[in-house]
């Protein structure tokens, strides 16, 4: 089944202690769309301006993701620039120049409107709410999102909360959004607050999946070395959404296996700076990481 | 076959943001033998004053502890007073008072000397070095640590890695002795130094079994409420250590099964303060809580 993913795609100059780099492919869609498709086709929705480099539409488009949602908008792409500490858990933002974002509004291709697998990767909710307008009736609807709407957009997204069947959140966003200080207590809260699963990430700990009656917690894949985190939260929800698709099922148990997906394919993600690593990813190495991840989690 | 516990036994007075308990059995070998005694029977080695209630002598000896290394010392009972933040992983120290600990010098006793399985509790590296002096030929020797010791006594800390089979320690811990950001490095630089093993001990993250060639990682048992840290990483090493005296095994694959079961008592002992959780806790709950553990995070 094919999954439908919006969200923001942007030029991202990313700086780590060791490497800089300019104009790589960056934004949420990017990341999830790429994802997804390792297991599904992707329909991917978004704007860019005229100046975004053919070689990053060649790069999508190469993975079989449908661009018919890809708006060129008049103006410059979305740009982001990041700087790392020595500790990869912490990043500042350096400058965001929103450009042909800043009055983006998705328009759903109407051959993209009876997609039964929806991703709203993380953009503002109310635009993740303007997406569900335009569909038909998904099957499952899975949101991703981040600290700023928690801030700024909080009563977008709890109305967002009530369409949707997953959200996805890191476990500092997901106290920020409840007030409560357990991770647990914390995704009971946001159950409460409409969804039938949510997904608290824990980089490199982890994750918990919850639903009403059921829990399932998850190690991240051990790495010695991460040279780019930017996109793994994206990449996570992308391979999420395309394993649940390439079943056709969001079960618990197929929920489950889709995080244990989710988990490998953002742990290739960070071995190397925007989709560079995913572009030589294959099918046969997903597998043979997943038995090693099978191994050290002791994994029935 | 049983454990050799050694470590510190001490009256703490714990306040967290909703309660205070004042005289409480605490210390390293409290916890870590009370722990290892759901599996193995358990040699106690340690020091406590004419002050020591009564009480808490007739809980460890309920629980077939041998106490015949417990030393009555002229003075006061080791005494520790802290308080937990509302993020149970914070908190200060009030007040120590070593007492009697400050000149205490492990005496192991003669019936003790050929135990297999060693627990050097967390104490002081250069007390837990005198143990290793005066006992036979230990099939396995775990040694629990924490940062005082990395601060104030590294290099007694490195001479005992050469002597031991197991460093536990806890992440910030492990990156504090190895000066390492990862803790997969940080623990890989551990095992170079002597240790066949290192255990990376995460809290509510759970925690990573390294030897030079396997590695294993487990999330932590999911808890909606903390009453009471104290005491979580003894109960860690003790249960791990009598995990493995009641297979009377130390391979990687008997140390994952412990790993399991450190995780589990630990999950008990943090549910009340000092040792009231455990102190009703027998093999069926341990049971039902391994099944329901089996089942959250997956395992085979």
């Amino acid at each position: 089944m094919p999954v439908l993913v919006v969200g923001s795609i942007g030029l991202d100059h990313i700086k780590t202690q060791t490497e800089e780099h300019a104009d790589l492919l960056g934004g949420s869609a990017s990341f999830a769309a790429y994802a997804a498709s390792f297991y599904a086709p992707v329909r991917l929705v978004g704007v860019v301006g005229h100046d975004f480099p053919e070689q990053h539409k060649t790069l999508l488009a190469g993975q079989k993701i449908d661009l018919a949602g890809l708006e060129v908008a008049d103006g410059a792409t979305f740009r982001w620039s990041g700087e790392y500490e020595a500790d990869m858990n912490n990043r500042k933002t350096l400058s965001i120049a929103l450009n042909v974002f800043e009055h983006f509004s998705p328009k759903i291709p109407a051959s993209y409107r009876d997609t039964d697998f929806v991703l709203l990767a993380n953009i503002a909710p109310s635009l993740q709410s303007k997406v569900l307008d335009q569909v038909a009736k998904p099957k499952f609807i899975v949101a991703d999102t981040m600290d700023l709407w928690i801030e700024i957009a909080r009563k977008d997204l709890l109305d967002l909360l009530k369409r949707i069947d997953m959200l996805i959140l890191n476990d500092s966003e997901a106290k920020a959004l409840t007030g409560e200080t357990n991770v647990l207590k914390a995704g009971r809260k946001i159950l409460s607050w409409g969804p039938k699963y949510v997904t608290i990430k824990k980089g490199e700990h982890g994750s918990i999946l919850l639903s009403a009656t059921e829990t399932a917690v998850l190690p991240a894949f051990p790495l010695e070395e991460v040279f780019d985190p930017t996109g793994a939260g994206d990449c996570f929800a992308g391979a999420l959404i395309g394993y649940c698709a390439s079943k056709n099922d969001a079960s618990f148990a197929t929920l489950r296996a889709a995080i244990v997906h989710a988990t490998l394919v953002a742990s290739f993600n960070v071995e190397s700076f925007s989709l560079r690593r995913l572009a030589k990813l294959d099918t046969a190495q997903i597998a043979e990481r997943a038995a090693k991840f099978k191994q050290v989690a002791g994994l029935a």
